[in-house]
């Protein structure tokens, strides 16, 4: 009978090609610093890439080159002068947490098994790390967008009462508050959870980009007189386009006085936690109902990772909760170990995302993690100072945490949005630096993110030498 | 200046760690049909997991000696002789694919970059396979529970109208439908989505198991009486208890007499298309709107990777793409190759998850793919036929497909729930097996899954000869 299993015929042969693969794809990790920082992918391996579905197979050494070839295309954010959006450099470290993530091949949808164990360990020491209690709900996601949807499906439930789960939102008189430069997973985890996205109220700021909570309580009011339902305030904690920080106490304050489910996206801002220099603005956070953050951001565990903590466990429960029969716990056996994490959001599929966390937090520790997030707070202010003076760059905002927004503005040119975009796309082209765009106050930015443990302060001389030289091409043209 | 850049100090001594671990977890995998099937994680291992948020670093060889620890204590699920749940078995050559994955550090959210493309590429082959439009919308996802509640959120926008995403849903007049053996992840969608759980109508099955379509219908006609919208159908392509398939080609005519939606849960089913067997009775899947399934299952690819097909590209986009200033796409530089994923799906980052799929299909092709599902279905026959032979086994659903239910009933047993309770718990606990269990009809029954491409016909043997061997020491108690 024909043998169908998938397990290769010649193991040797497999484990040679397994080391050798893994030694380039260290010296790709090995070379971070060298080269440059974007590369778009050559047309000959677009087109080579481009086939019908395989019906025979390929032997896995051509498939091992396939994927070698691969290896400096990515989108730069391995690269000390990488700056765009706000993108994790990643770790070296993370090669052996996947390595044995994939010997084990984990579901972690629920059951007792020992990466059970491990995510457990993960999700006490979030706890710890943000300040909330032993037995709050948590869950490790993909990222803050997932972990937004999971923290306001509980706010949602807890607000409306959990038959919600099975009568739906009904007429939609819930409505939520968020600053204006909050983030688009939150508006987008609106939309998903049936309560539309117009049902969040976009609060202005303030000149340093914080929420006006002023116009929050006016807003809230209005509401209210309208005969809607105030349910849940976001707080932003480190905001995409410039790095600002709500008055998270204050917020925390407006919610308690209305009766709000105050919920932080600390994409980013919230591992800020881990530095001396943040943690003190941070307060307050610790305050909120749930909280959303990554690993793969300011901590630079590889993709994807983040994180959901829910203040309130039994609500958390309460909202996601519900097992079919051929899912029944039981008090031993393979089926033990309830409540499972399909007890705490919508993936009952879910890889061992928790192992290569649990290796980089117990690898480096918090206080090294910490250090080089106040490192990249430095090198921004650094870049900030710079620009100021510079006679041909412009701040386009103050430099609070990480981010750095100005453009190159030599006197009377006429089309400053137009110029910077085409720096900024000339940079990225060039391989040299690889800046973001974003729009502040109407105008377009150069905007520059510093998550990268990587990064020197030559980098941000460099960076600034280019802007300057690209500037001047271009003004030119 | 301190060095806060987290990569090795001394590169040479990681390497050869990485190697060793390698050489460790490739041990484990090539030793996947050795020894018994679940070990529950020992409590000394238990124990050394816990500790406080650690501060100061650890080497990565002494984690990585963690790590090795753990390997033998998964779920079973790459062992020969797991039958629980749907729990694929995954594969070697994902070694590969994660390593080069690691060294990437790719985020497919968006932007222009060699890892889109490779998913650009991933989907082009699911379309083919599953016989969707070259132009249909199509994201790689964690599983079917991700898959399916994009796939009914873009069935909800486009019944209610794009709007629908900043008003919300309103007063809850959706109505769908699925098979009383219809999977919990639709139901949950249901809730997430904010239309309330109750407005999947449960529709009853034959005695297939198989959704009862002159009740489907009648359900549709009293809901439209009462003033309700019926929107969706969702047939299912393998049902989690059984692997009953439903009707598909029924359930389309339905859907289109009726101007619904229809969506097909595929989650392990789906994939049986590339099984000369299985496929004749997929028929009519190709004419869904939507389609959900997993290629961690019935596939073996490594946890976890999933896939979502909207027949209708333009309304999946519509129902998912909102892009900000800082998220805005250009003609060329990073920003370029618009769409990108985020304008598919909730998540803004994701992982390089394609990688793996793509290096799977090519490594082993469809049609050897195709015959490991075909025999898991002989085995599950083979399986059927043995306990039909016996005196004191009772099969208690028809064998359709790769699963079987059935359970020890030896005449005059006063409670053969518990029994055959205990039989389950007692072989996972035993090493030898590990089936699950589940409800049939009100009775507990003992389930035999068989997606695993080590099994063979003597697996089968053992697994018949322990429960009769168990079950006679526990009849006896």
């Amino acid at each position: 009978m024909e043998d169908t299993s998938l397990d290769p015929k010649d193991w040797d042969a497999f484990r040679s090609n397994a080391h050798d693969l893994l030694d380039q794809a260290l010296d790709k990790m090995q070379g971070s610093r060298d080269g440059r920082v974007w590369t778009p992918l050559p047309q000959h391996i677009k087109d080579n890439l481009v086939s019908d579905l395989p019906v025979i197979g390929t032997s896995h050494e051509q498939i091992s080159e396939k994927m070698a070839e691969l290896l400096p295309y990515g989108v730069g954010n391995t690269h000390p002068r990488f700056f765009g959006w706000v993108h994790g450099t990643g770790n070296v470290g993370g090669m052996l947490a996947e390595i044995a993530a994939t010997a084990m091949n984990a579901n972690l949808g629920g059951r007792d098994h020992g990466a059970i164990y491990v995510e457990k360990q993960v999700l006490a020491w979030c706890r710890q790390m943000m300040g909330f209690p032993n037995d709050a709900g948590a869950l490790i996601v993909s990222g803050t967008s997932m972990a937004t949807i999971i923290a306001l499906k509980v706010a949602r439930d807890t607000r409306l009462g959990f038959e919600t789960r099975k009568t739906g939102v009904g007429d939609g008189k819930l409505v939520g508050y968020a600053s204006a430069q909050s983030h688009s997973c939150i508006s987008r985890a609106f939309d998903l959870l049936g309560l539309g996205s117009k049902a969040l109220r976009m609060v202005p700021c303030l000149d340093d980009f914080t929420m006006d909570l002023g116009a929050l309580r006016d807003e809230i009011e209005a509401d209210k007189a309208a005969g809607l339902l105030p349910f849940a305030v976001i707080g932003t904690a480190g905001s995409v386009n410039v790095g600002a920080i709500d008055d998270l106490n204050g917020i925390a304050k407006i919610a308690r006085d209305d009766g709000l489910w105050f919920h932080v996206d600390g994409a980013f801002g919230a591992t800020g936690i881990l530095s001396d220099t943040i943690r003190p603005r941070l307060n307050g956070m610790e305050k909120a109902h749930s909280l959303a953050f990554d690993f793969h951001k300011w901590l630079h565990v590889n993709y994807d990772a983040g994180c959901v903590l829910i203040r309130d466990g039994d609500a958390h429960l309460a909202s996601f909760a519900e097992r079919p029969e051929y899912l029944t716990g039981s008090t031993r056996g393979l089926a033990a170990n309830s409540p499972w994490p399909v007890d705490f959001g919508p993936e009952l599929s879910r890889g061992f995302r928790a192992l290569k966390i649990w290796a980089h937090l117990l690898e480096h520790g918090t206080q090294k993690l910490g250090r080089a997030i106040s490192r990249n707070c430095e090198q921004a202010r650094y870049l900030g100072e710079k620009i100021a003076a510079s006679k041909v760059l412009e701040l386009l905002a103050p430099v609070t945490l990480n981010i750095v927004c100005f453009r190159f503005s030599p006197q009377g040119h006429p089309d400053l949005d137009t110029l910077n975009g085409n720096i900024v796309l000339d940079l990225q082209e060039s391989g040299i630096a690889a800046p973001s765009t974003t729009r502040l106050n109407g105008q377009l930015a150069i905007r520059v993110n510093i998550t990268n443990h990587r990064t020197r302060f030559e980098d941000i001389d460099l960076l600034v030498d280019e802007v300057v030289r690209v500037g001047g091409i271009r003004r030119g043209c």
